[in-house]
Formats: C-alpha cells, sequence, structure tokens
C-alpha cells in the first residue's frame, strides 16, 4: 500500500515522475514512459504550462475543436471549443449552419456588473455602525487609490459599497456588498485585493471612530461568482415556416414540440439540469479554450437557474405571431486580459481566432454557443432522439478501442446499422469476425 | 471579415488547420506552426485524440498535477488533478497532510441511483393511463432485454419505472420516472438507450390496449444529470486542541471562525456560489482527470445546492463536544468503466493511479478532493486572506510573461514582498530595472 510522502513539492518535475510510476505502478517503466509522451518536447514552452500550478507532472488533452459558421451580431465566427464530449462540436456546427441560414444569432449584454463582500462581525448597536460606515467609506476608497488606479484608466473601477445588515440570518453578521467594473478583466485579483483593502481598513480606522476593536471581526474578503448583473442575452428567432429543411418536414410541428420540450425543462427541475448541462456543454467548451475559469461560470449560471426558488431551464421558446424564437439570459464573469489569456499560448491563439475580442463580445460568443448547443439538443432529443447520433460515435469510439482493422471497421458499421450499439454486442460480432 | 466555409469537417486536420490560419491570422504561418507544436509526434496516438470528439485541431493543454498524501478510508492516494487555475493543486496538498496527521477523511456512499424520464403529453382520462401503463410495464422491461442483459450480470440494471403525472404544471404532461443502478459505469448510453426503447413500445403498444396513437405523444426520452440519490459523503473531525500548528497558533479561534464562515455559506447566496466553486476546484480536477463528464456533475451539484429553495453551501461545519467536524453530502454520478476511462491514455493511467477504483471508490475519492480544498480555502480566507498566497502565485505567471531573467525574478520577488501585486505596477517595476 502507497505510504505518506515528504517533500513532494520539492522533487523536480522527473523525480515526481518517478516517484509516481515506482508508487503506484506495476510497470514503472511504461508508466513513466506515457506521462513524458505526453510532455512537450519544446522545453521552454513545458516549463511556461508546468508553472501555471503546483506538482505539475505532463499536459491532459483535450481536444480542440473548431466550430464554424457562427453568425453573431452580423459577424461569422469560427469558435474554438475545448471539450472531451463527443458530438457537441458537431451538434454546435451544425445549428451554427442552420441559424446563419436564418439571419443568424443576436446577443446584448444586459449588465456586468461584478459583486464583492467584506463579511465581518458586529457586536454593538446597529446605528453606531452604520455612522461609522458613512464616515469611513471615503477611507475604504482611498485605501484602494493604488489598486484603481489602472483599473479607472481603463473605465472601470468601484461603483460601489453597501452596509448589508444580514443580523436576522445571523447574529451579529453585517457585510460590505461592493459592486465593481472590470472591463476586459474577469477582475478575481483586483476585486479580492479592494475587498482585503477595505476589510484592513474597516478594523484599522475603528478606533478612531469609537468601535472598539473587539466590537468587528472580519471573517472573510471574498468576491461572489454569483453575477446576476453581469448578463448576457442570446437568441434566434425566424418565422416558423422558415424552419423547414431536409430533416424538418413539418416546420409547425417542430415548433410547438421544441417549445414543449423547452417548457418541461422550465417547470421540472429533473429535467432542467440536464437540459442546462447540455448548454453548458458548449458553453463552458467556448470559456476553457479563452483560458477563463469554467468553475465560476458553472456556479454562477446553476445558481442562477434557481434564482427564483426551484432550478429552471436557463433557455425559453416561443411561437408569437408565426415567429419562433428561441432564447436565453445566462451570468458570464469572463476576461480577455490577465490571467491564463496573456500566459497560454493557445488561449493566445483562440481569442486571435476569435478577433481578439472584448468581454463583453466573449460573452456574446460563449452564451451563443451555449444556446446553439441547446438548441441541436433538443433538435435530436425531439426528433429521431439522442442516442442516434450519440450511438454512431459511441461505434467509432468502441471501434478504436478495438483496434479494429478498416475492413473490420466497415463491417462492423455495416452491422450495427440497424441495432442497438452496446460494447458487449460489438466485442460479440468482433470477436465472431476475427474467429 | 471572415464568411462562411462550406464542407469544413470533411477536410482533414492538416486543411483545417490550413483554413483557420489563413483566414484569421495575420501571420498564417506562425498559427498553423503553434497549432502543431501542441499536436503529439505520435500519430497513432494524435490520431485517437483527433477522433474523441469532431474538428479537432490540436490538443488543449490542461496541467495535469499530483496531489499527494490524501488518506481516505484509512489507505492512501495520490490524487491526479487535471486543472489550469494556480494554488488548487497547493491547497489540495496542504490540507491533504494536515487530516493525513489528524486520523484523515472519511468517506461513505449514501446512495447510487441514477435517473431517467420518457416525459410525454397524453390527452385522454387519466384512469385509462394509469391502467395502460400497469399493462405495458412488462413490455417496457422486455424491450430493454438486450440491452440490460450485461448491466444486470454485472449486478445493475432497471429498478423502477413509474407513471408521473405532471399535469397540474403543464397540461397533458406525464412521466415515466425510471430509476437505474449503473454500477461502474456512468451509465448515460445505457440510461439514454433503455428510455427510448421505452418510448418506442409505450407508443407501439397503446393501440393495443385501447389507446389511439394521436393521445400519446413522446417529447423526450433523457437522463436526468440530477442526482439527488447518487450521493457519497465525505467528512473530516478532530478534537478542537489538535487543530493546532505552526499557523494555528489559537486552534479554538480558528475552529469558530471557520464554523462562522461555512454558516454565512449556508444561508447566504453571493456567498455560497463562490464557496461551493472551491468545492468543485478540487472536485473538478479529479472528475476531469478520470475521463469524466464535469458539466454532468457541476449541473447536478449546484441543482442540489439549491434543492430547499435557497441556493447555499454544500460543507457544513460544527464544534460539538470539543470535537470539530467539516462534512459535505455531494451527488456525483461517476464511471471508471467506459467512455473515455478505457479510450483515453492518462485517464487510465490516472485511474490506475488511484488503485483502479470501482464508481463508489471514485465518488469519495473527488468529494474528499472537494472538501480538501474547501477547507484549505476557508482556512486562508478566515486567516491570512486568500490574497496572500494567490498573489505570490500571480506573481511568478506575471514574471514569466515578460520573461525575466533569473536575476530579475529575484528583484522582483524581493520587491513585491510586502506590496500589493499588480500587472501595471510589475511591468512598471521591471522597465526601472531594465533602463
Amino acid at each position: 500500500m502507497a505510504q505518506p510522502v515528504s517533500g513532494f513539492s520539492r522533487l523536480s518535475t522527473e523525480e515526481k515522475i518517478n516517484w509516481i510510476s515506482q508508487t503506484f505502478f506495476d510497470d514503472a517503466a511504461s508508466a513513466a514512459a506515457l506521462i513524458r509522451k505526453y510532455r512537450n518536447s519544446d522545453e521552454a514552452l513545458q516549463q511556461l504550462h508546468d508553472e501555471f500550478i503546483e506538482n505539475t507532472v505532463t499536459n491532459y488533452y483535450l481536444p480542440l475543436g473548431i466550430a464554424p459558421n457562427f453568425l453573431i451580431n452580423g459577424r461569422y465566427y469560427a469558435v474554438p471549443m475545448a471539450i472531451e464530449e463527443s458530438s457537441v462540436v458537431a451538434a454546435a456546427a451544425k445549428a451554427a449552419k442552420f441559424w446563419a441560414e436564418r439571419g443568424g444569432f443576436t446577443a446584448t449584454i444586459l449588465g456586468t456588473e461584478k459583486i464583492g463582500h467584506v463579511h465581518f462581525l458586529y457586536r454593538g448597536e446597529k446605528e453606531t455602525l452604520e455612522h461609522y460606515f458613512a464616515r469611513v467609506k471615503p477611507k475604504l476608497l482611498e485605501a484602494t487609490a493604488a489598486l484603481t488606479r489602472n483599473m479607472e484608466k481603463r473605465g472601470g473601477g468601484i461603483t460601489d459599497i453597501r452596509l448589508v445588515d444580514k443580523t436576522s440570518e445571523m447574529p451579529c453578521y453585517y457585510q460590505l456588498h461592493a459592486t465593481f467594473q472590470t472591463k476586459d478583466s474577469m477582475g478575481a485579483n483586483f476585486i479580492n485585493s479592494c475587498l482585503e483593502a477595505f476589510a484592513r481598513t474597516l478594523i484599522a480606522e475603528a478606533p478612531t471612530f469609537g468601535i472598539s476593536g473587539d466590537a468587528l471581526e472580519i471573517v472573510m474578503s471574498i468576491l461572489s461568482n454569483y453575477v446576476p448583473n453581469c448578463v448576457v442575452r442570446a437568441e434566434v428567432s425566424c418565422p416558423v415556416e422558415e424552419l423547414a429543411e431536409k430533416n424538418i418536414p413539418d416546420p409547425e410541428r417542430f415548433a410547438q414540440r421544441f417549445v414543449d420540450a423547452v417548457r418541461i425543462a422550465e417547470i421540472e427541475s429533473y429535467r432542467a439540469v440536464t437540459h442546462n448541462k447540455g448548454i453548458m456543454n458548449g458553453l463552458d467548451a467556448v470559456v476553457i479554450a479563452t483560458g477563463n475559469d469554467f468553475r465560476a461560470v458553472e456556479a454562477g449560471v446553476h445558481a442562477f437557474a434557481s434564482r427564483d426558488g426551484q432550478y429552471r431551464s436557463l433557455s425559453h421558446a416561443a411561437i408569437e405571431n408565426g415567429i419562433f424564437r428561441f432564447w436565453m439570459d445566462v451570468p458570464l464573469a469572463l476576461g480577455t486580459v490577465g490571467g491564463l489569456t496573456s500566459l497560454h499560448p493557445l488561449v493566445k491563439l483562440c481569442l486571435e481566432m476569435l478577433g481578439k475580442p472584448s468581454a463583453e463580445e466573449l460573452m456574446k460568443i460563449a452564451a451563443v454557443t451555449g444556446l446553439a448547443q441547446n438548441f441541436a439538443a433538443l433538435r435530436s432529443l425531439t426528433t429521431t432522439g439522442i442516442q442516434e447520433g450519440h450511438m454512431k460515435m459511441h461505434l467509432n469510439n468502441i471501434i478504436n478501442q478495438f483496434k479494429a482493422s478498416k475492413s473490420e471497421r466497415e463491417q462492423i458499421r455495416a452491422h450495427f446499422a440497424d441495432k442497438t450499439v452496446s460494447h458487449a454486442g460489438v466485442a460479440d460480432y468482433l470477436a465472431t469476425l476475427r474467429q
């Protein structure tokens, strides 16, 4: 059994690889060779990637695929998508093409406000605290002058600080609720640095205003990934009859069933979760390819989906006066400067491919890709079912796994054209072929 | 401006790279060279990765780091983590070591039920439908016999099918609510194939039981990523005084502030979102490294966090009779067979490194990594603040970006040891150094 290891982080990468290989693998040499195979032969490039995080041993590959023909606000984009799941890029590309032929996607920014809090406990009269807050507020802003100087040059900064009484929910609990504009940066470091400066100042100035050091206690200072006022709307629409194409012979029936499917996701949480997961298939793939933090986006998006007390669909659909409309509002705090965007060479490349977008433009592109994905998934689900296309991909993956020859591949595909694909079924059939 | 492209998916990889480079980049040759630089020189390996999705042009690198010394249910693990965010692996490793010295983590499976639905519309008497369902249920199971044969051999299968009346929420809307056990597979393909078979049978058998074809309409058949009965509990505990270490001089104060911080995340959604995002930093990194689908996990986890009508912390903390306890229940539908787990060589390696875990064991490891991450984040937040460590990492990243020499690096680190790190500040200081 493995034993604890001491000083692992101080080992060189090569030593880390050797320790892992020798500790966890029967065939240590093969394990080490495989880990090394995924490292880049360009040492400077590999070192760059190694230093993004700690204890790096190699590069985990996510396929980077391209979904072309996204027409958004009148401009064509080829969208880079980093994702391991089959069918997603194909579906996005198919939906992009479908809508490009019907006027394309429209996307609108509804807000770009970021939010952070100093969470603190205060034991004393509320009026005293309110009075103190009014007096100390200018000093809170002064304390962040060095931090905000550059952000203000770019048109951003701190937009407000409010004192919020949360004592009805937890004894002595108050917040400084601060709002920010961070322009093309996601802003996490800027916001957290500002908040920590607020907290230091709030404590340091208290005695001057007659509040004892014991009465105020900072619990933590941190941005929120819940950004209900940093929202982009993505939408498509066209006359119902224009939905017709080869595989949509009856556009009215298609539109109605599509609207029913969205309605189900609006009212039924079990379905909403998977529905929104499909949106995130597209959205996250763009978030990752452009060096943004998908955990932050996911948490904010799903909390937004539950904001009225029930977890619901992010997207909506309607037929009104013969017009089919499909849209969603989604909270997205993204950056196109700072963080990985300027460090990861492929991220820089993906951003250049998108025309070096501003954060607002990237919000639009990501949201549209999510909506396109949702359209494609609902289209499959409400017509052929999702398994037909999925099973075709699945079959290919199983074939690869068995290292089937070209002739075997063709026979397997023909055999399973009208059958349910299963791993065991392919194994059985391949065994008969190979007898 | 870019124009639409036709037949992109049918281009060879090399042709795709050329089209992208020539269409979107001023320096097409450099762009193409960079894309190629990220491709693996082993052609067969690269082809394998290319075929995971569609329109693949190269590999997006996520750093794969190792967090050693996770003691879970008495066994040591070194946990592979695929993540781009700095500090996360270091924090996980630190929390793992801290708790290994205090008895380690405990993890328990609370359930492994998966769920899927046939969503359909029915226009007729409810009693007729109920009667029909009772009669057709055996046929639904018969229709999936070929699909369930192998799953049943492994101890899984369909556990129940219920008819659910949702007409109070949407006219004519009913569900078949089916539950599954899928053992070590995540089960998406199995469940979706079963559901589509149910749907076909439900329609095909209707006339035999006196229900006209027009009365029943399938909207869609699909698994749910909301899995509130597929849950793992991860926890740690120790006497409060044993929390003491070099940086925790006053364990009682530390424990109380930690509990306050968790309480805030339990009652305040703005904080809960970021709190849970921190959990997912650790959890997703394991999910990705082991070839599972993080969008499915994210959607299910965050919906679970909002299940009582308000979005809340997933984790909880308490001090009782001098014992500090920190725990979380989290829904996780993971697989260790099927999908990418048997296809992606690094995924296979990561699973072998974890001792070829069952799906239940992997649920435990992923949940524990999430809890460890949350512990580390709360520890930083409630003591030094999160920016101190973060800014150290951030400074390293900025230094890399400016390609600073070794001597410049040392001078920059010394200069910023007691200053707030900003991109502009480092740029200014480096400019003075280089004058």
